[in-house]
């Protein structure tokens, strides 16, 4: 390691994925962020568009300028709504910036399913190039990648669950159901009906059914592990909480199939793995025991009355569902410890 | 009707299905109070014990006396703890007194099942004698009833959504998953750490997996309406919100079934039922809209690439999931009208 | 009393107070909507709009026609933001429509006040002509009243907490102190920053410091009760619930004056008013104990140390702060009983 | 600075502040846990107590034992109730043991008034020995100290508001009027009544009305400043979120004072304080800006109406309000940067 810092950059910082970067970043030993980047806030002062940096940050918010980010800037990070940042991405990638793009532009691999998701793409010719960056199943192909996708939140709590039994056919591909429970702050910071507080707070409802898009992400990783198409029902829903998500998938398991055997499934793919915790058996997670961490709490149950497994696992949406999984990219993509400014332990409580 | 009131005394009043029991009466206009019976707080007053209830409420709690409570009521609601519950049932049905039991006690009808889930019974005469409480589905049954178990919460919840596929064969027995939320209240008013405020809010995590009470009684039913054994996944999740459950439960479609078809099954099985209400295909109830109330929202949603229905349902666990569903009883018990006194709106937002 | 129904609309009805007066309406027995208006969702089914209402309310949101409504109601609520509803008031109060409007473009007495805290008046030509509806400080002036200034949330909170000192000259008038708490359901149904669940959840921040316009509201009718100019401090503050004020005052004793004398002056004042219950001197109401409810719970405490006296009170701001307040008043106006169809108990927990 | 670790004992480690203790020490640079101990929790493994922890600390917790303690660590600190720790404080400073007592029992120095508020004291050869550690006032005397009292929560927020004021003679020393706010996990993790999730979210309610045992040390430290006795008013309030105090307090301002003049003594009173932001005049902190972090947010504003100032004030009741803010005296006791391990941000939203 050399003890130069990466200058970084993080366009779209005044959400709530650029604040968490932030607030990472600002503790991370081997980064120096060099440009804060927001197009609608731009030329106000961070510690009043970011209330929470008072004292800390003393700078405005800049407008964005390709050249001048990769002028003092080694690495990007993009925390753009989709749509908006493949643009950007493809500027910055042009000019020798490595990215790390927080938006789902460049998670789906075959371009049909991304257009029938989110419509046309703005950067065809990047299309593809990323490194999709769930660090624990990409490891090796991200080291120095020079564009990671970051995945999205729902996917890195499924299938991070999910990957050691469908990775060792320890559960058939078929009628995989995940119910999964999302803190509010995954809706981002612009306000709206559904997260407006006295319609949010003390009620709990599904939404987006069967229409997520994060369906397609799922399923893209679950196929590849499992090497044919896995189709999934993946049920987000919204609690009266900021933070976390936590999934309850289930799956029909193969013969001979119990919770120890999964939970070894897990212990052995994970072996390394300074993020992951796998419970024992039977072990309930909560998502406030993870909460501000980039950790993933990880257990297993099995039912021999009906043979199911239930595969639980909680992550901080904005933590490793985002802003610390994309600094987890960035350490591994720059050969630096995996876990370098990322061990710090949850709020609790 | 006749013009008299229904003399009715509240056992375990002081827990927060009493606390609704007496809400909910206070206002019916067919019942008068009796009795606010209380062990462990008898001699307090009652506006000391339910706070909500100073300037309401005058009395004080009474110590359980049979004679005293038969003496001046028709009919008792029993919110005690199961296990407790039996013994105090037994000696106010052997005088007279018609019984609505809020506790477990007389749901499961098969004795070997009981055992096996609650263990020892304490008024074994009475098992198998009294009517379960799930009015829709046992409305003929409860009339003159003199000894009603009222349902848990949970199995009310996931059989009103489940029952009408079931019972019209929309889909297979097999395979059945409910992955239900709901809030805290259900726990009781008895302090624990798992309900302690600064563990409880900003989390949420699943519970008693694969061993919460409410699973034989939910197969029970489902049985019965299936006509054979059906066996359930019952995931149970706790969320940060004092009251209401959501019940997601997912089954396989027969061929043919789509959402439209279930959601008019359903119409059809609750035409004539005032607590529900049948929302249309694809909907998304939210807790919130009934919070406080006695309704039922039920919606299905129809997945053509795996073949299976989603299956919503949101109560008010205190109310629909407890005291009000006990009021409805008596309604139909006592031949009143079914909606009597528990017709009022929910309380938005 | 008649047996007739009074015939009443509600405009701006798709709000939360609108919901709230639909609630507690359509379990009144002396009053029937017969409209329910609302500009910028006219033609949308009202099930849609105010979900909690699916199954209870079937018709659409009529847009605004003063003629219609005046043709159709004896009675009109109008909760309409300060500014929009003085025209519309106007309109209907021309009709002979008697109205009980709960913007605050009525409630101010003086005009150059009104005009330096909300700007312009709408309809100066009923300016001053409006009885202010703090029920138990003006339940004379209300009875036939045909247009009634529905007070605010605040100043109902705070002004009957502090009515009984003031009139009875029990502390002194100057340096009162009223540190007030509301949840966020005061902030109305639009969606914005500062009612955005993640950035509201989980914090508590004063607002509005020195500048919130019910600062003359309860210094009109402190002053009122004290013969003379009163001048508070007045600090909001918003809590992370939905519903309940909670108002913490602070005014110095007059000499001799302890808690149970302040205590016995509010018992005076408030006898025969079925929506306030003074608690015993020293105690501390929780706004949960009020959740729902048209009741207002009082507490006087003495510091002989400093000799302050601090006054306690909670209401649920959309109900005893605003709808139900505005049925109290239209009861008293119509000659019906004060606390018709306003008893219901809170909901609590 | 020395190259060697600090050694420190955590005793008490088993609560809230104690886990907090653990999250900071976890990260500091210049020190090392040696021990964590927890009386009730002696022989479970961390990470099953504090599950948070879970994969960060696989040891277990210690049963208390002096001499052992005294072998490995350099310094401790005791994070255990009132009169339970002064012994445990003794016999860990009589081994040479340099103690930071998170408990109230060395934070008063007059006897009487401690035997007043909190009984009898059980290390009356250590009373009065402490260095209070309010670090920003008291920081000369920490340096070298072997024995620091930790404030309390309330205490550090109000009197860092007020501090700059009463020093610099802006305001009365009569008539000062606290009302602050608390998140629940200033409880503390042992389950109550008063801290159950259904009877606490949801609503707000005064405390200990006049009986808050924080009220003399307020007093103690105001009176140090002004040189006289001072007495105030302080109200706590419960407020439904985990974490965070909101003080605002209120006092008569002298003639000429401001806003701008009371943010100026502040910014002049703070100035290399790294843990104080002092906002701009009539700011509005929220506890959300600073939650999880080690900062206090100020704001002074002045009403000219009444001669009022009012001193907002937020901190972290866990960090800045405990445990943060032990750390911070023992960087100072031991002669290392003030913010060392305590610069993090705050995690927001």
């Amino acid at each position: 390691m050399s003890n130069e810092k990466i200058r970084v950059a993080i366009v779209g910082a005044t959400g709530y994925t650029g604040a968490e970067l932030l607030r990472i970043l600002l503790s991370h030993p081997s980064v120096e962020v060099t440009s804060i980047v927001g197009q609608s806030k731009a030329g106000r002062p961070v510690a009043e568009v970011l209330p929470s940096l008072a004292g800390i940050v003393s700078g405005v918010v800049d407008a964005f300028d390709a050249d001048r980010v990769a002028a003092g800037a080694d690495a990007a990070f993009c925390a753009l709504p989709h749509g908006a940042s493949a643009g950007i991405v493809a500027q910055l990638h042009a000019r020798g910036v490595r990215v790390f793009d927080l938006s789902a532009d460049f998670r789906i691999g075959d371009l049909d399913t991304y257009t029938r998701w989110y419509g046309e793409h703005h950067a065809p010719e990047l299309f593809g190039k990323a490194v999709y960056g769930l660090v624990e199943l990409h490891r090796a192909e991200l080291r120095g990648a020079t564009l990671v996708a970051v995945p999205g939140c729902y996917p890195t709590a499924a299938n991070l669950a999910l990957a050691p039994l469908v990775n060792a056919k320890l559960v058939s591909t078929e009628g995989v159901i995940i119910d999964a429970k999302s803190g509010v702050s995954g809706a981002g910071r612009a306000p709206g009906e559904r997260t407006h507080f006295s319609e949010t707070s003390e009620g709990i409802r599904a939404y987006k059914l069967l229409s997520h898009r994060h369906t397609p992400e799922i399923e893209q990783e679950l196929s590849r592990l499992a090497d044919r198409p896995v189709q999934v029902i993946f049920t987000p829903h919204l609690v009266p909480m900021t933070r976390g998500i936590l999934s309850t998938a289930y799956a029909v398991a193969a013969p001979g199939v119990d919770a120890v055997r999964c939970t070894e499934a897990a212990r052995a793919l994970y072996e390394g793995s300074p993020s992951v915790v796998v419970l024992d058996p039977g072990a309930s997670p909560d998502t406030l025991w993870i909460r501000g961490s980039n950790r993933v709490h990880l257990s297993y149950t099995f039912d021999p009355r009906t043979g199911r497994v239930i595969a639980l696992s909680t992550i901080d949406n904005l933590v490793k569902g985002a802003s610390g999984q994309a600094v987890q990219c960035l350490n591994v993509a720059f050969d630096r410890p995996e876990g370098e400014g990322l061990l710090f332990a949850p709020q609790w409580p």
